[in-house]
């Protein structure tokens, strides 16, 4: 299976040129799954409601789905990108999963960064699993990574290859997602963004560095902090279905739910 | 409060020798909290359970618990320690924590490490925390990093400071602790040994490489891998009471049980 992302610099409410950047990079890539960034089409840091209600899209009817739509027919590949949702009055910081054959999943995110408080409603689950080629994916958006719990939830439930659509500002999550692969042995495939929202007198960099971690811990590929990169892995998922740590361990099967107490 | 380790060349069998490297290396730590690694007294890699039945002392009755005290005592300080435990006919890969009034906590293993299920019993939790100087100190060993639960079950229930007496062969768990103290805002203290059991035809070498973690994620400090270290920091464990990540986000209590699925 082919899985990569394509890591660029969102320009802050420029949706159709966001497409058209994704649209350029997607034409050259030979990849069966492709992770873009959280909030990819229309940047990340939003000043207002008024502003979201602007930009924001419900599922899976919006421009933003049938431009990806379109894409993911033409080069038969599934999507996995991160979009500001509306349901009627209310806004999600949400991920999509774009087939051949269209939109076939969403998840709402469940932990909401800083002050996308003030703005989104968090998602109320369930951590989604969708069956792309036979291969189960798993969705989890940008801070959920800090909380081992949500990709613990997701490789519970079978994922093999968690897609994980960013807009990190911390430092730290580069380094977490080989420990999150290795703890529950899943290849992530974490797509962040570059650039800088600057909005008023507010100002957000972002760290790039989008990596794809395999189920031995190994870092497959880290990429530059401040360079757009399409970059694509060959990874065999089956390898996230053995779950051995060695010959008497096992990821899951070791754990002890009855001495956990984690209410 | 002044935390730290002891890694040193645990030589197998030399109860006595060992037991003297520890009392000559503590005589000069000026320290309030001193972790040694898992079973620091005996040596790893024991071959049969008559062998280990030969090493393996009652909590808190045996030799090594009363030359732990004894030095607690004349320190003034409190050690966490790892041993091996005979409790009637079960045997438990165990950590004791002896303060300067003698033995005030006991936690047995509960993800035993490969060829360890040949020989110990698991431990049936509560994963514990003691009170030491105001201070809450949880314990957990070696294997036990891999299962972030275990370490989110020690802060749940309070835990300031995560001791941690290892036995590392793999190569992770020194870069996975500086998220597990992360995740969780707490400071972990690992002592792992350092040199190599060679006992028949098996043969182990441990990657030493102790490290003490903030909860801000930063590597306080981390040894070498192959050298004998005291080493002790002065930290605020008042610093692991506030879990804030940004003003809007806390790292326990942004959890969503609700949504999690960890069956």
């Amino acid at each position: 299976m082919r899985v990569g992302f394509w890591q660029f610099d969102v320009e802050f409410g420029q949706v159709e040129r966001n497409l058209a950047r994704v649209a350029d990079a997607l034409a050259e890539a030979d990849a069966d799954l492709i992770v873009l960034p959280e909030f990819f089409a229309t940047g990340y840091l939003f000043t207002s409601r008024g502003e979201l209600a602007e930009l924001a899209e419900p599922y899976p009817g919006g421009r933003t789905m049938r431009t990806l739509s379109q894409i993911a027919a033409e080069r038969e590949m599934t999507i996995v990108a991160g979009f500001a949702e509306r349901d009627g009055d209310a806004f999600y910081n949400s991920a999509a999963v774009i087939g051949p054959d269209g939109p076939c999943g969403l998840y709402r995110k469940v932990h909401l960064f800083n002050d996308e408080k003030l703005h989104f409603s968090p998602g109320g689950g369930p951590l989604p699993i969708i069956d792309v080629a036979g291969v189960k994916v798993g969705v989890m958006i940008c801070f959920d990574w800090y909380f081992p719990e949500a990709a613990r939830t997701l490789a519970i439930k079978g994922a093999q290859v968690i897609c994980h659509p960013s807009n990190l500002v911390l430092p730290w999550c580069p380094d977490a997602m080989p420990i999150r692969a290795l703890e529950n042995r899943v290849f992530t495939v974490t797509c962040n963004r570059i650039g800088v929202d600057i909005r008023g007198d507010k100002r957000l960099s972002f760290i790039g560095q989008s990596i794809i971690a395999g189920p031995d811990g190994r870092t497959i590929h880290r990429a530059s902090p401040d360079q757009a990169e399409l970059f694509v892995a060959d990874i065999d998922p089956a390898e996230a279905l053995d779950k051995a740590i060695t010959r008497r361990n096992d990821a899951l099967a070791d754990r002890r739910p009855d001495v956990y107490e984690l209410r």
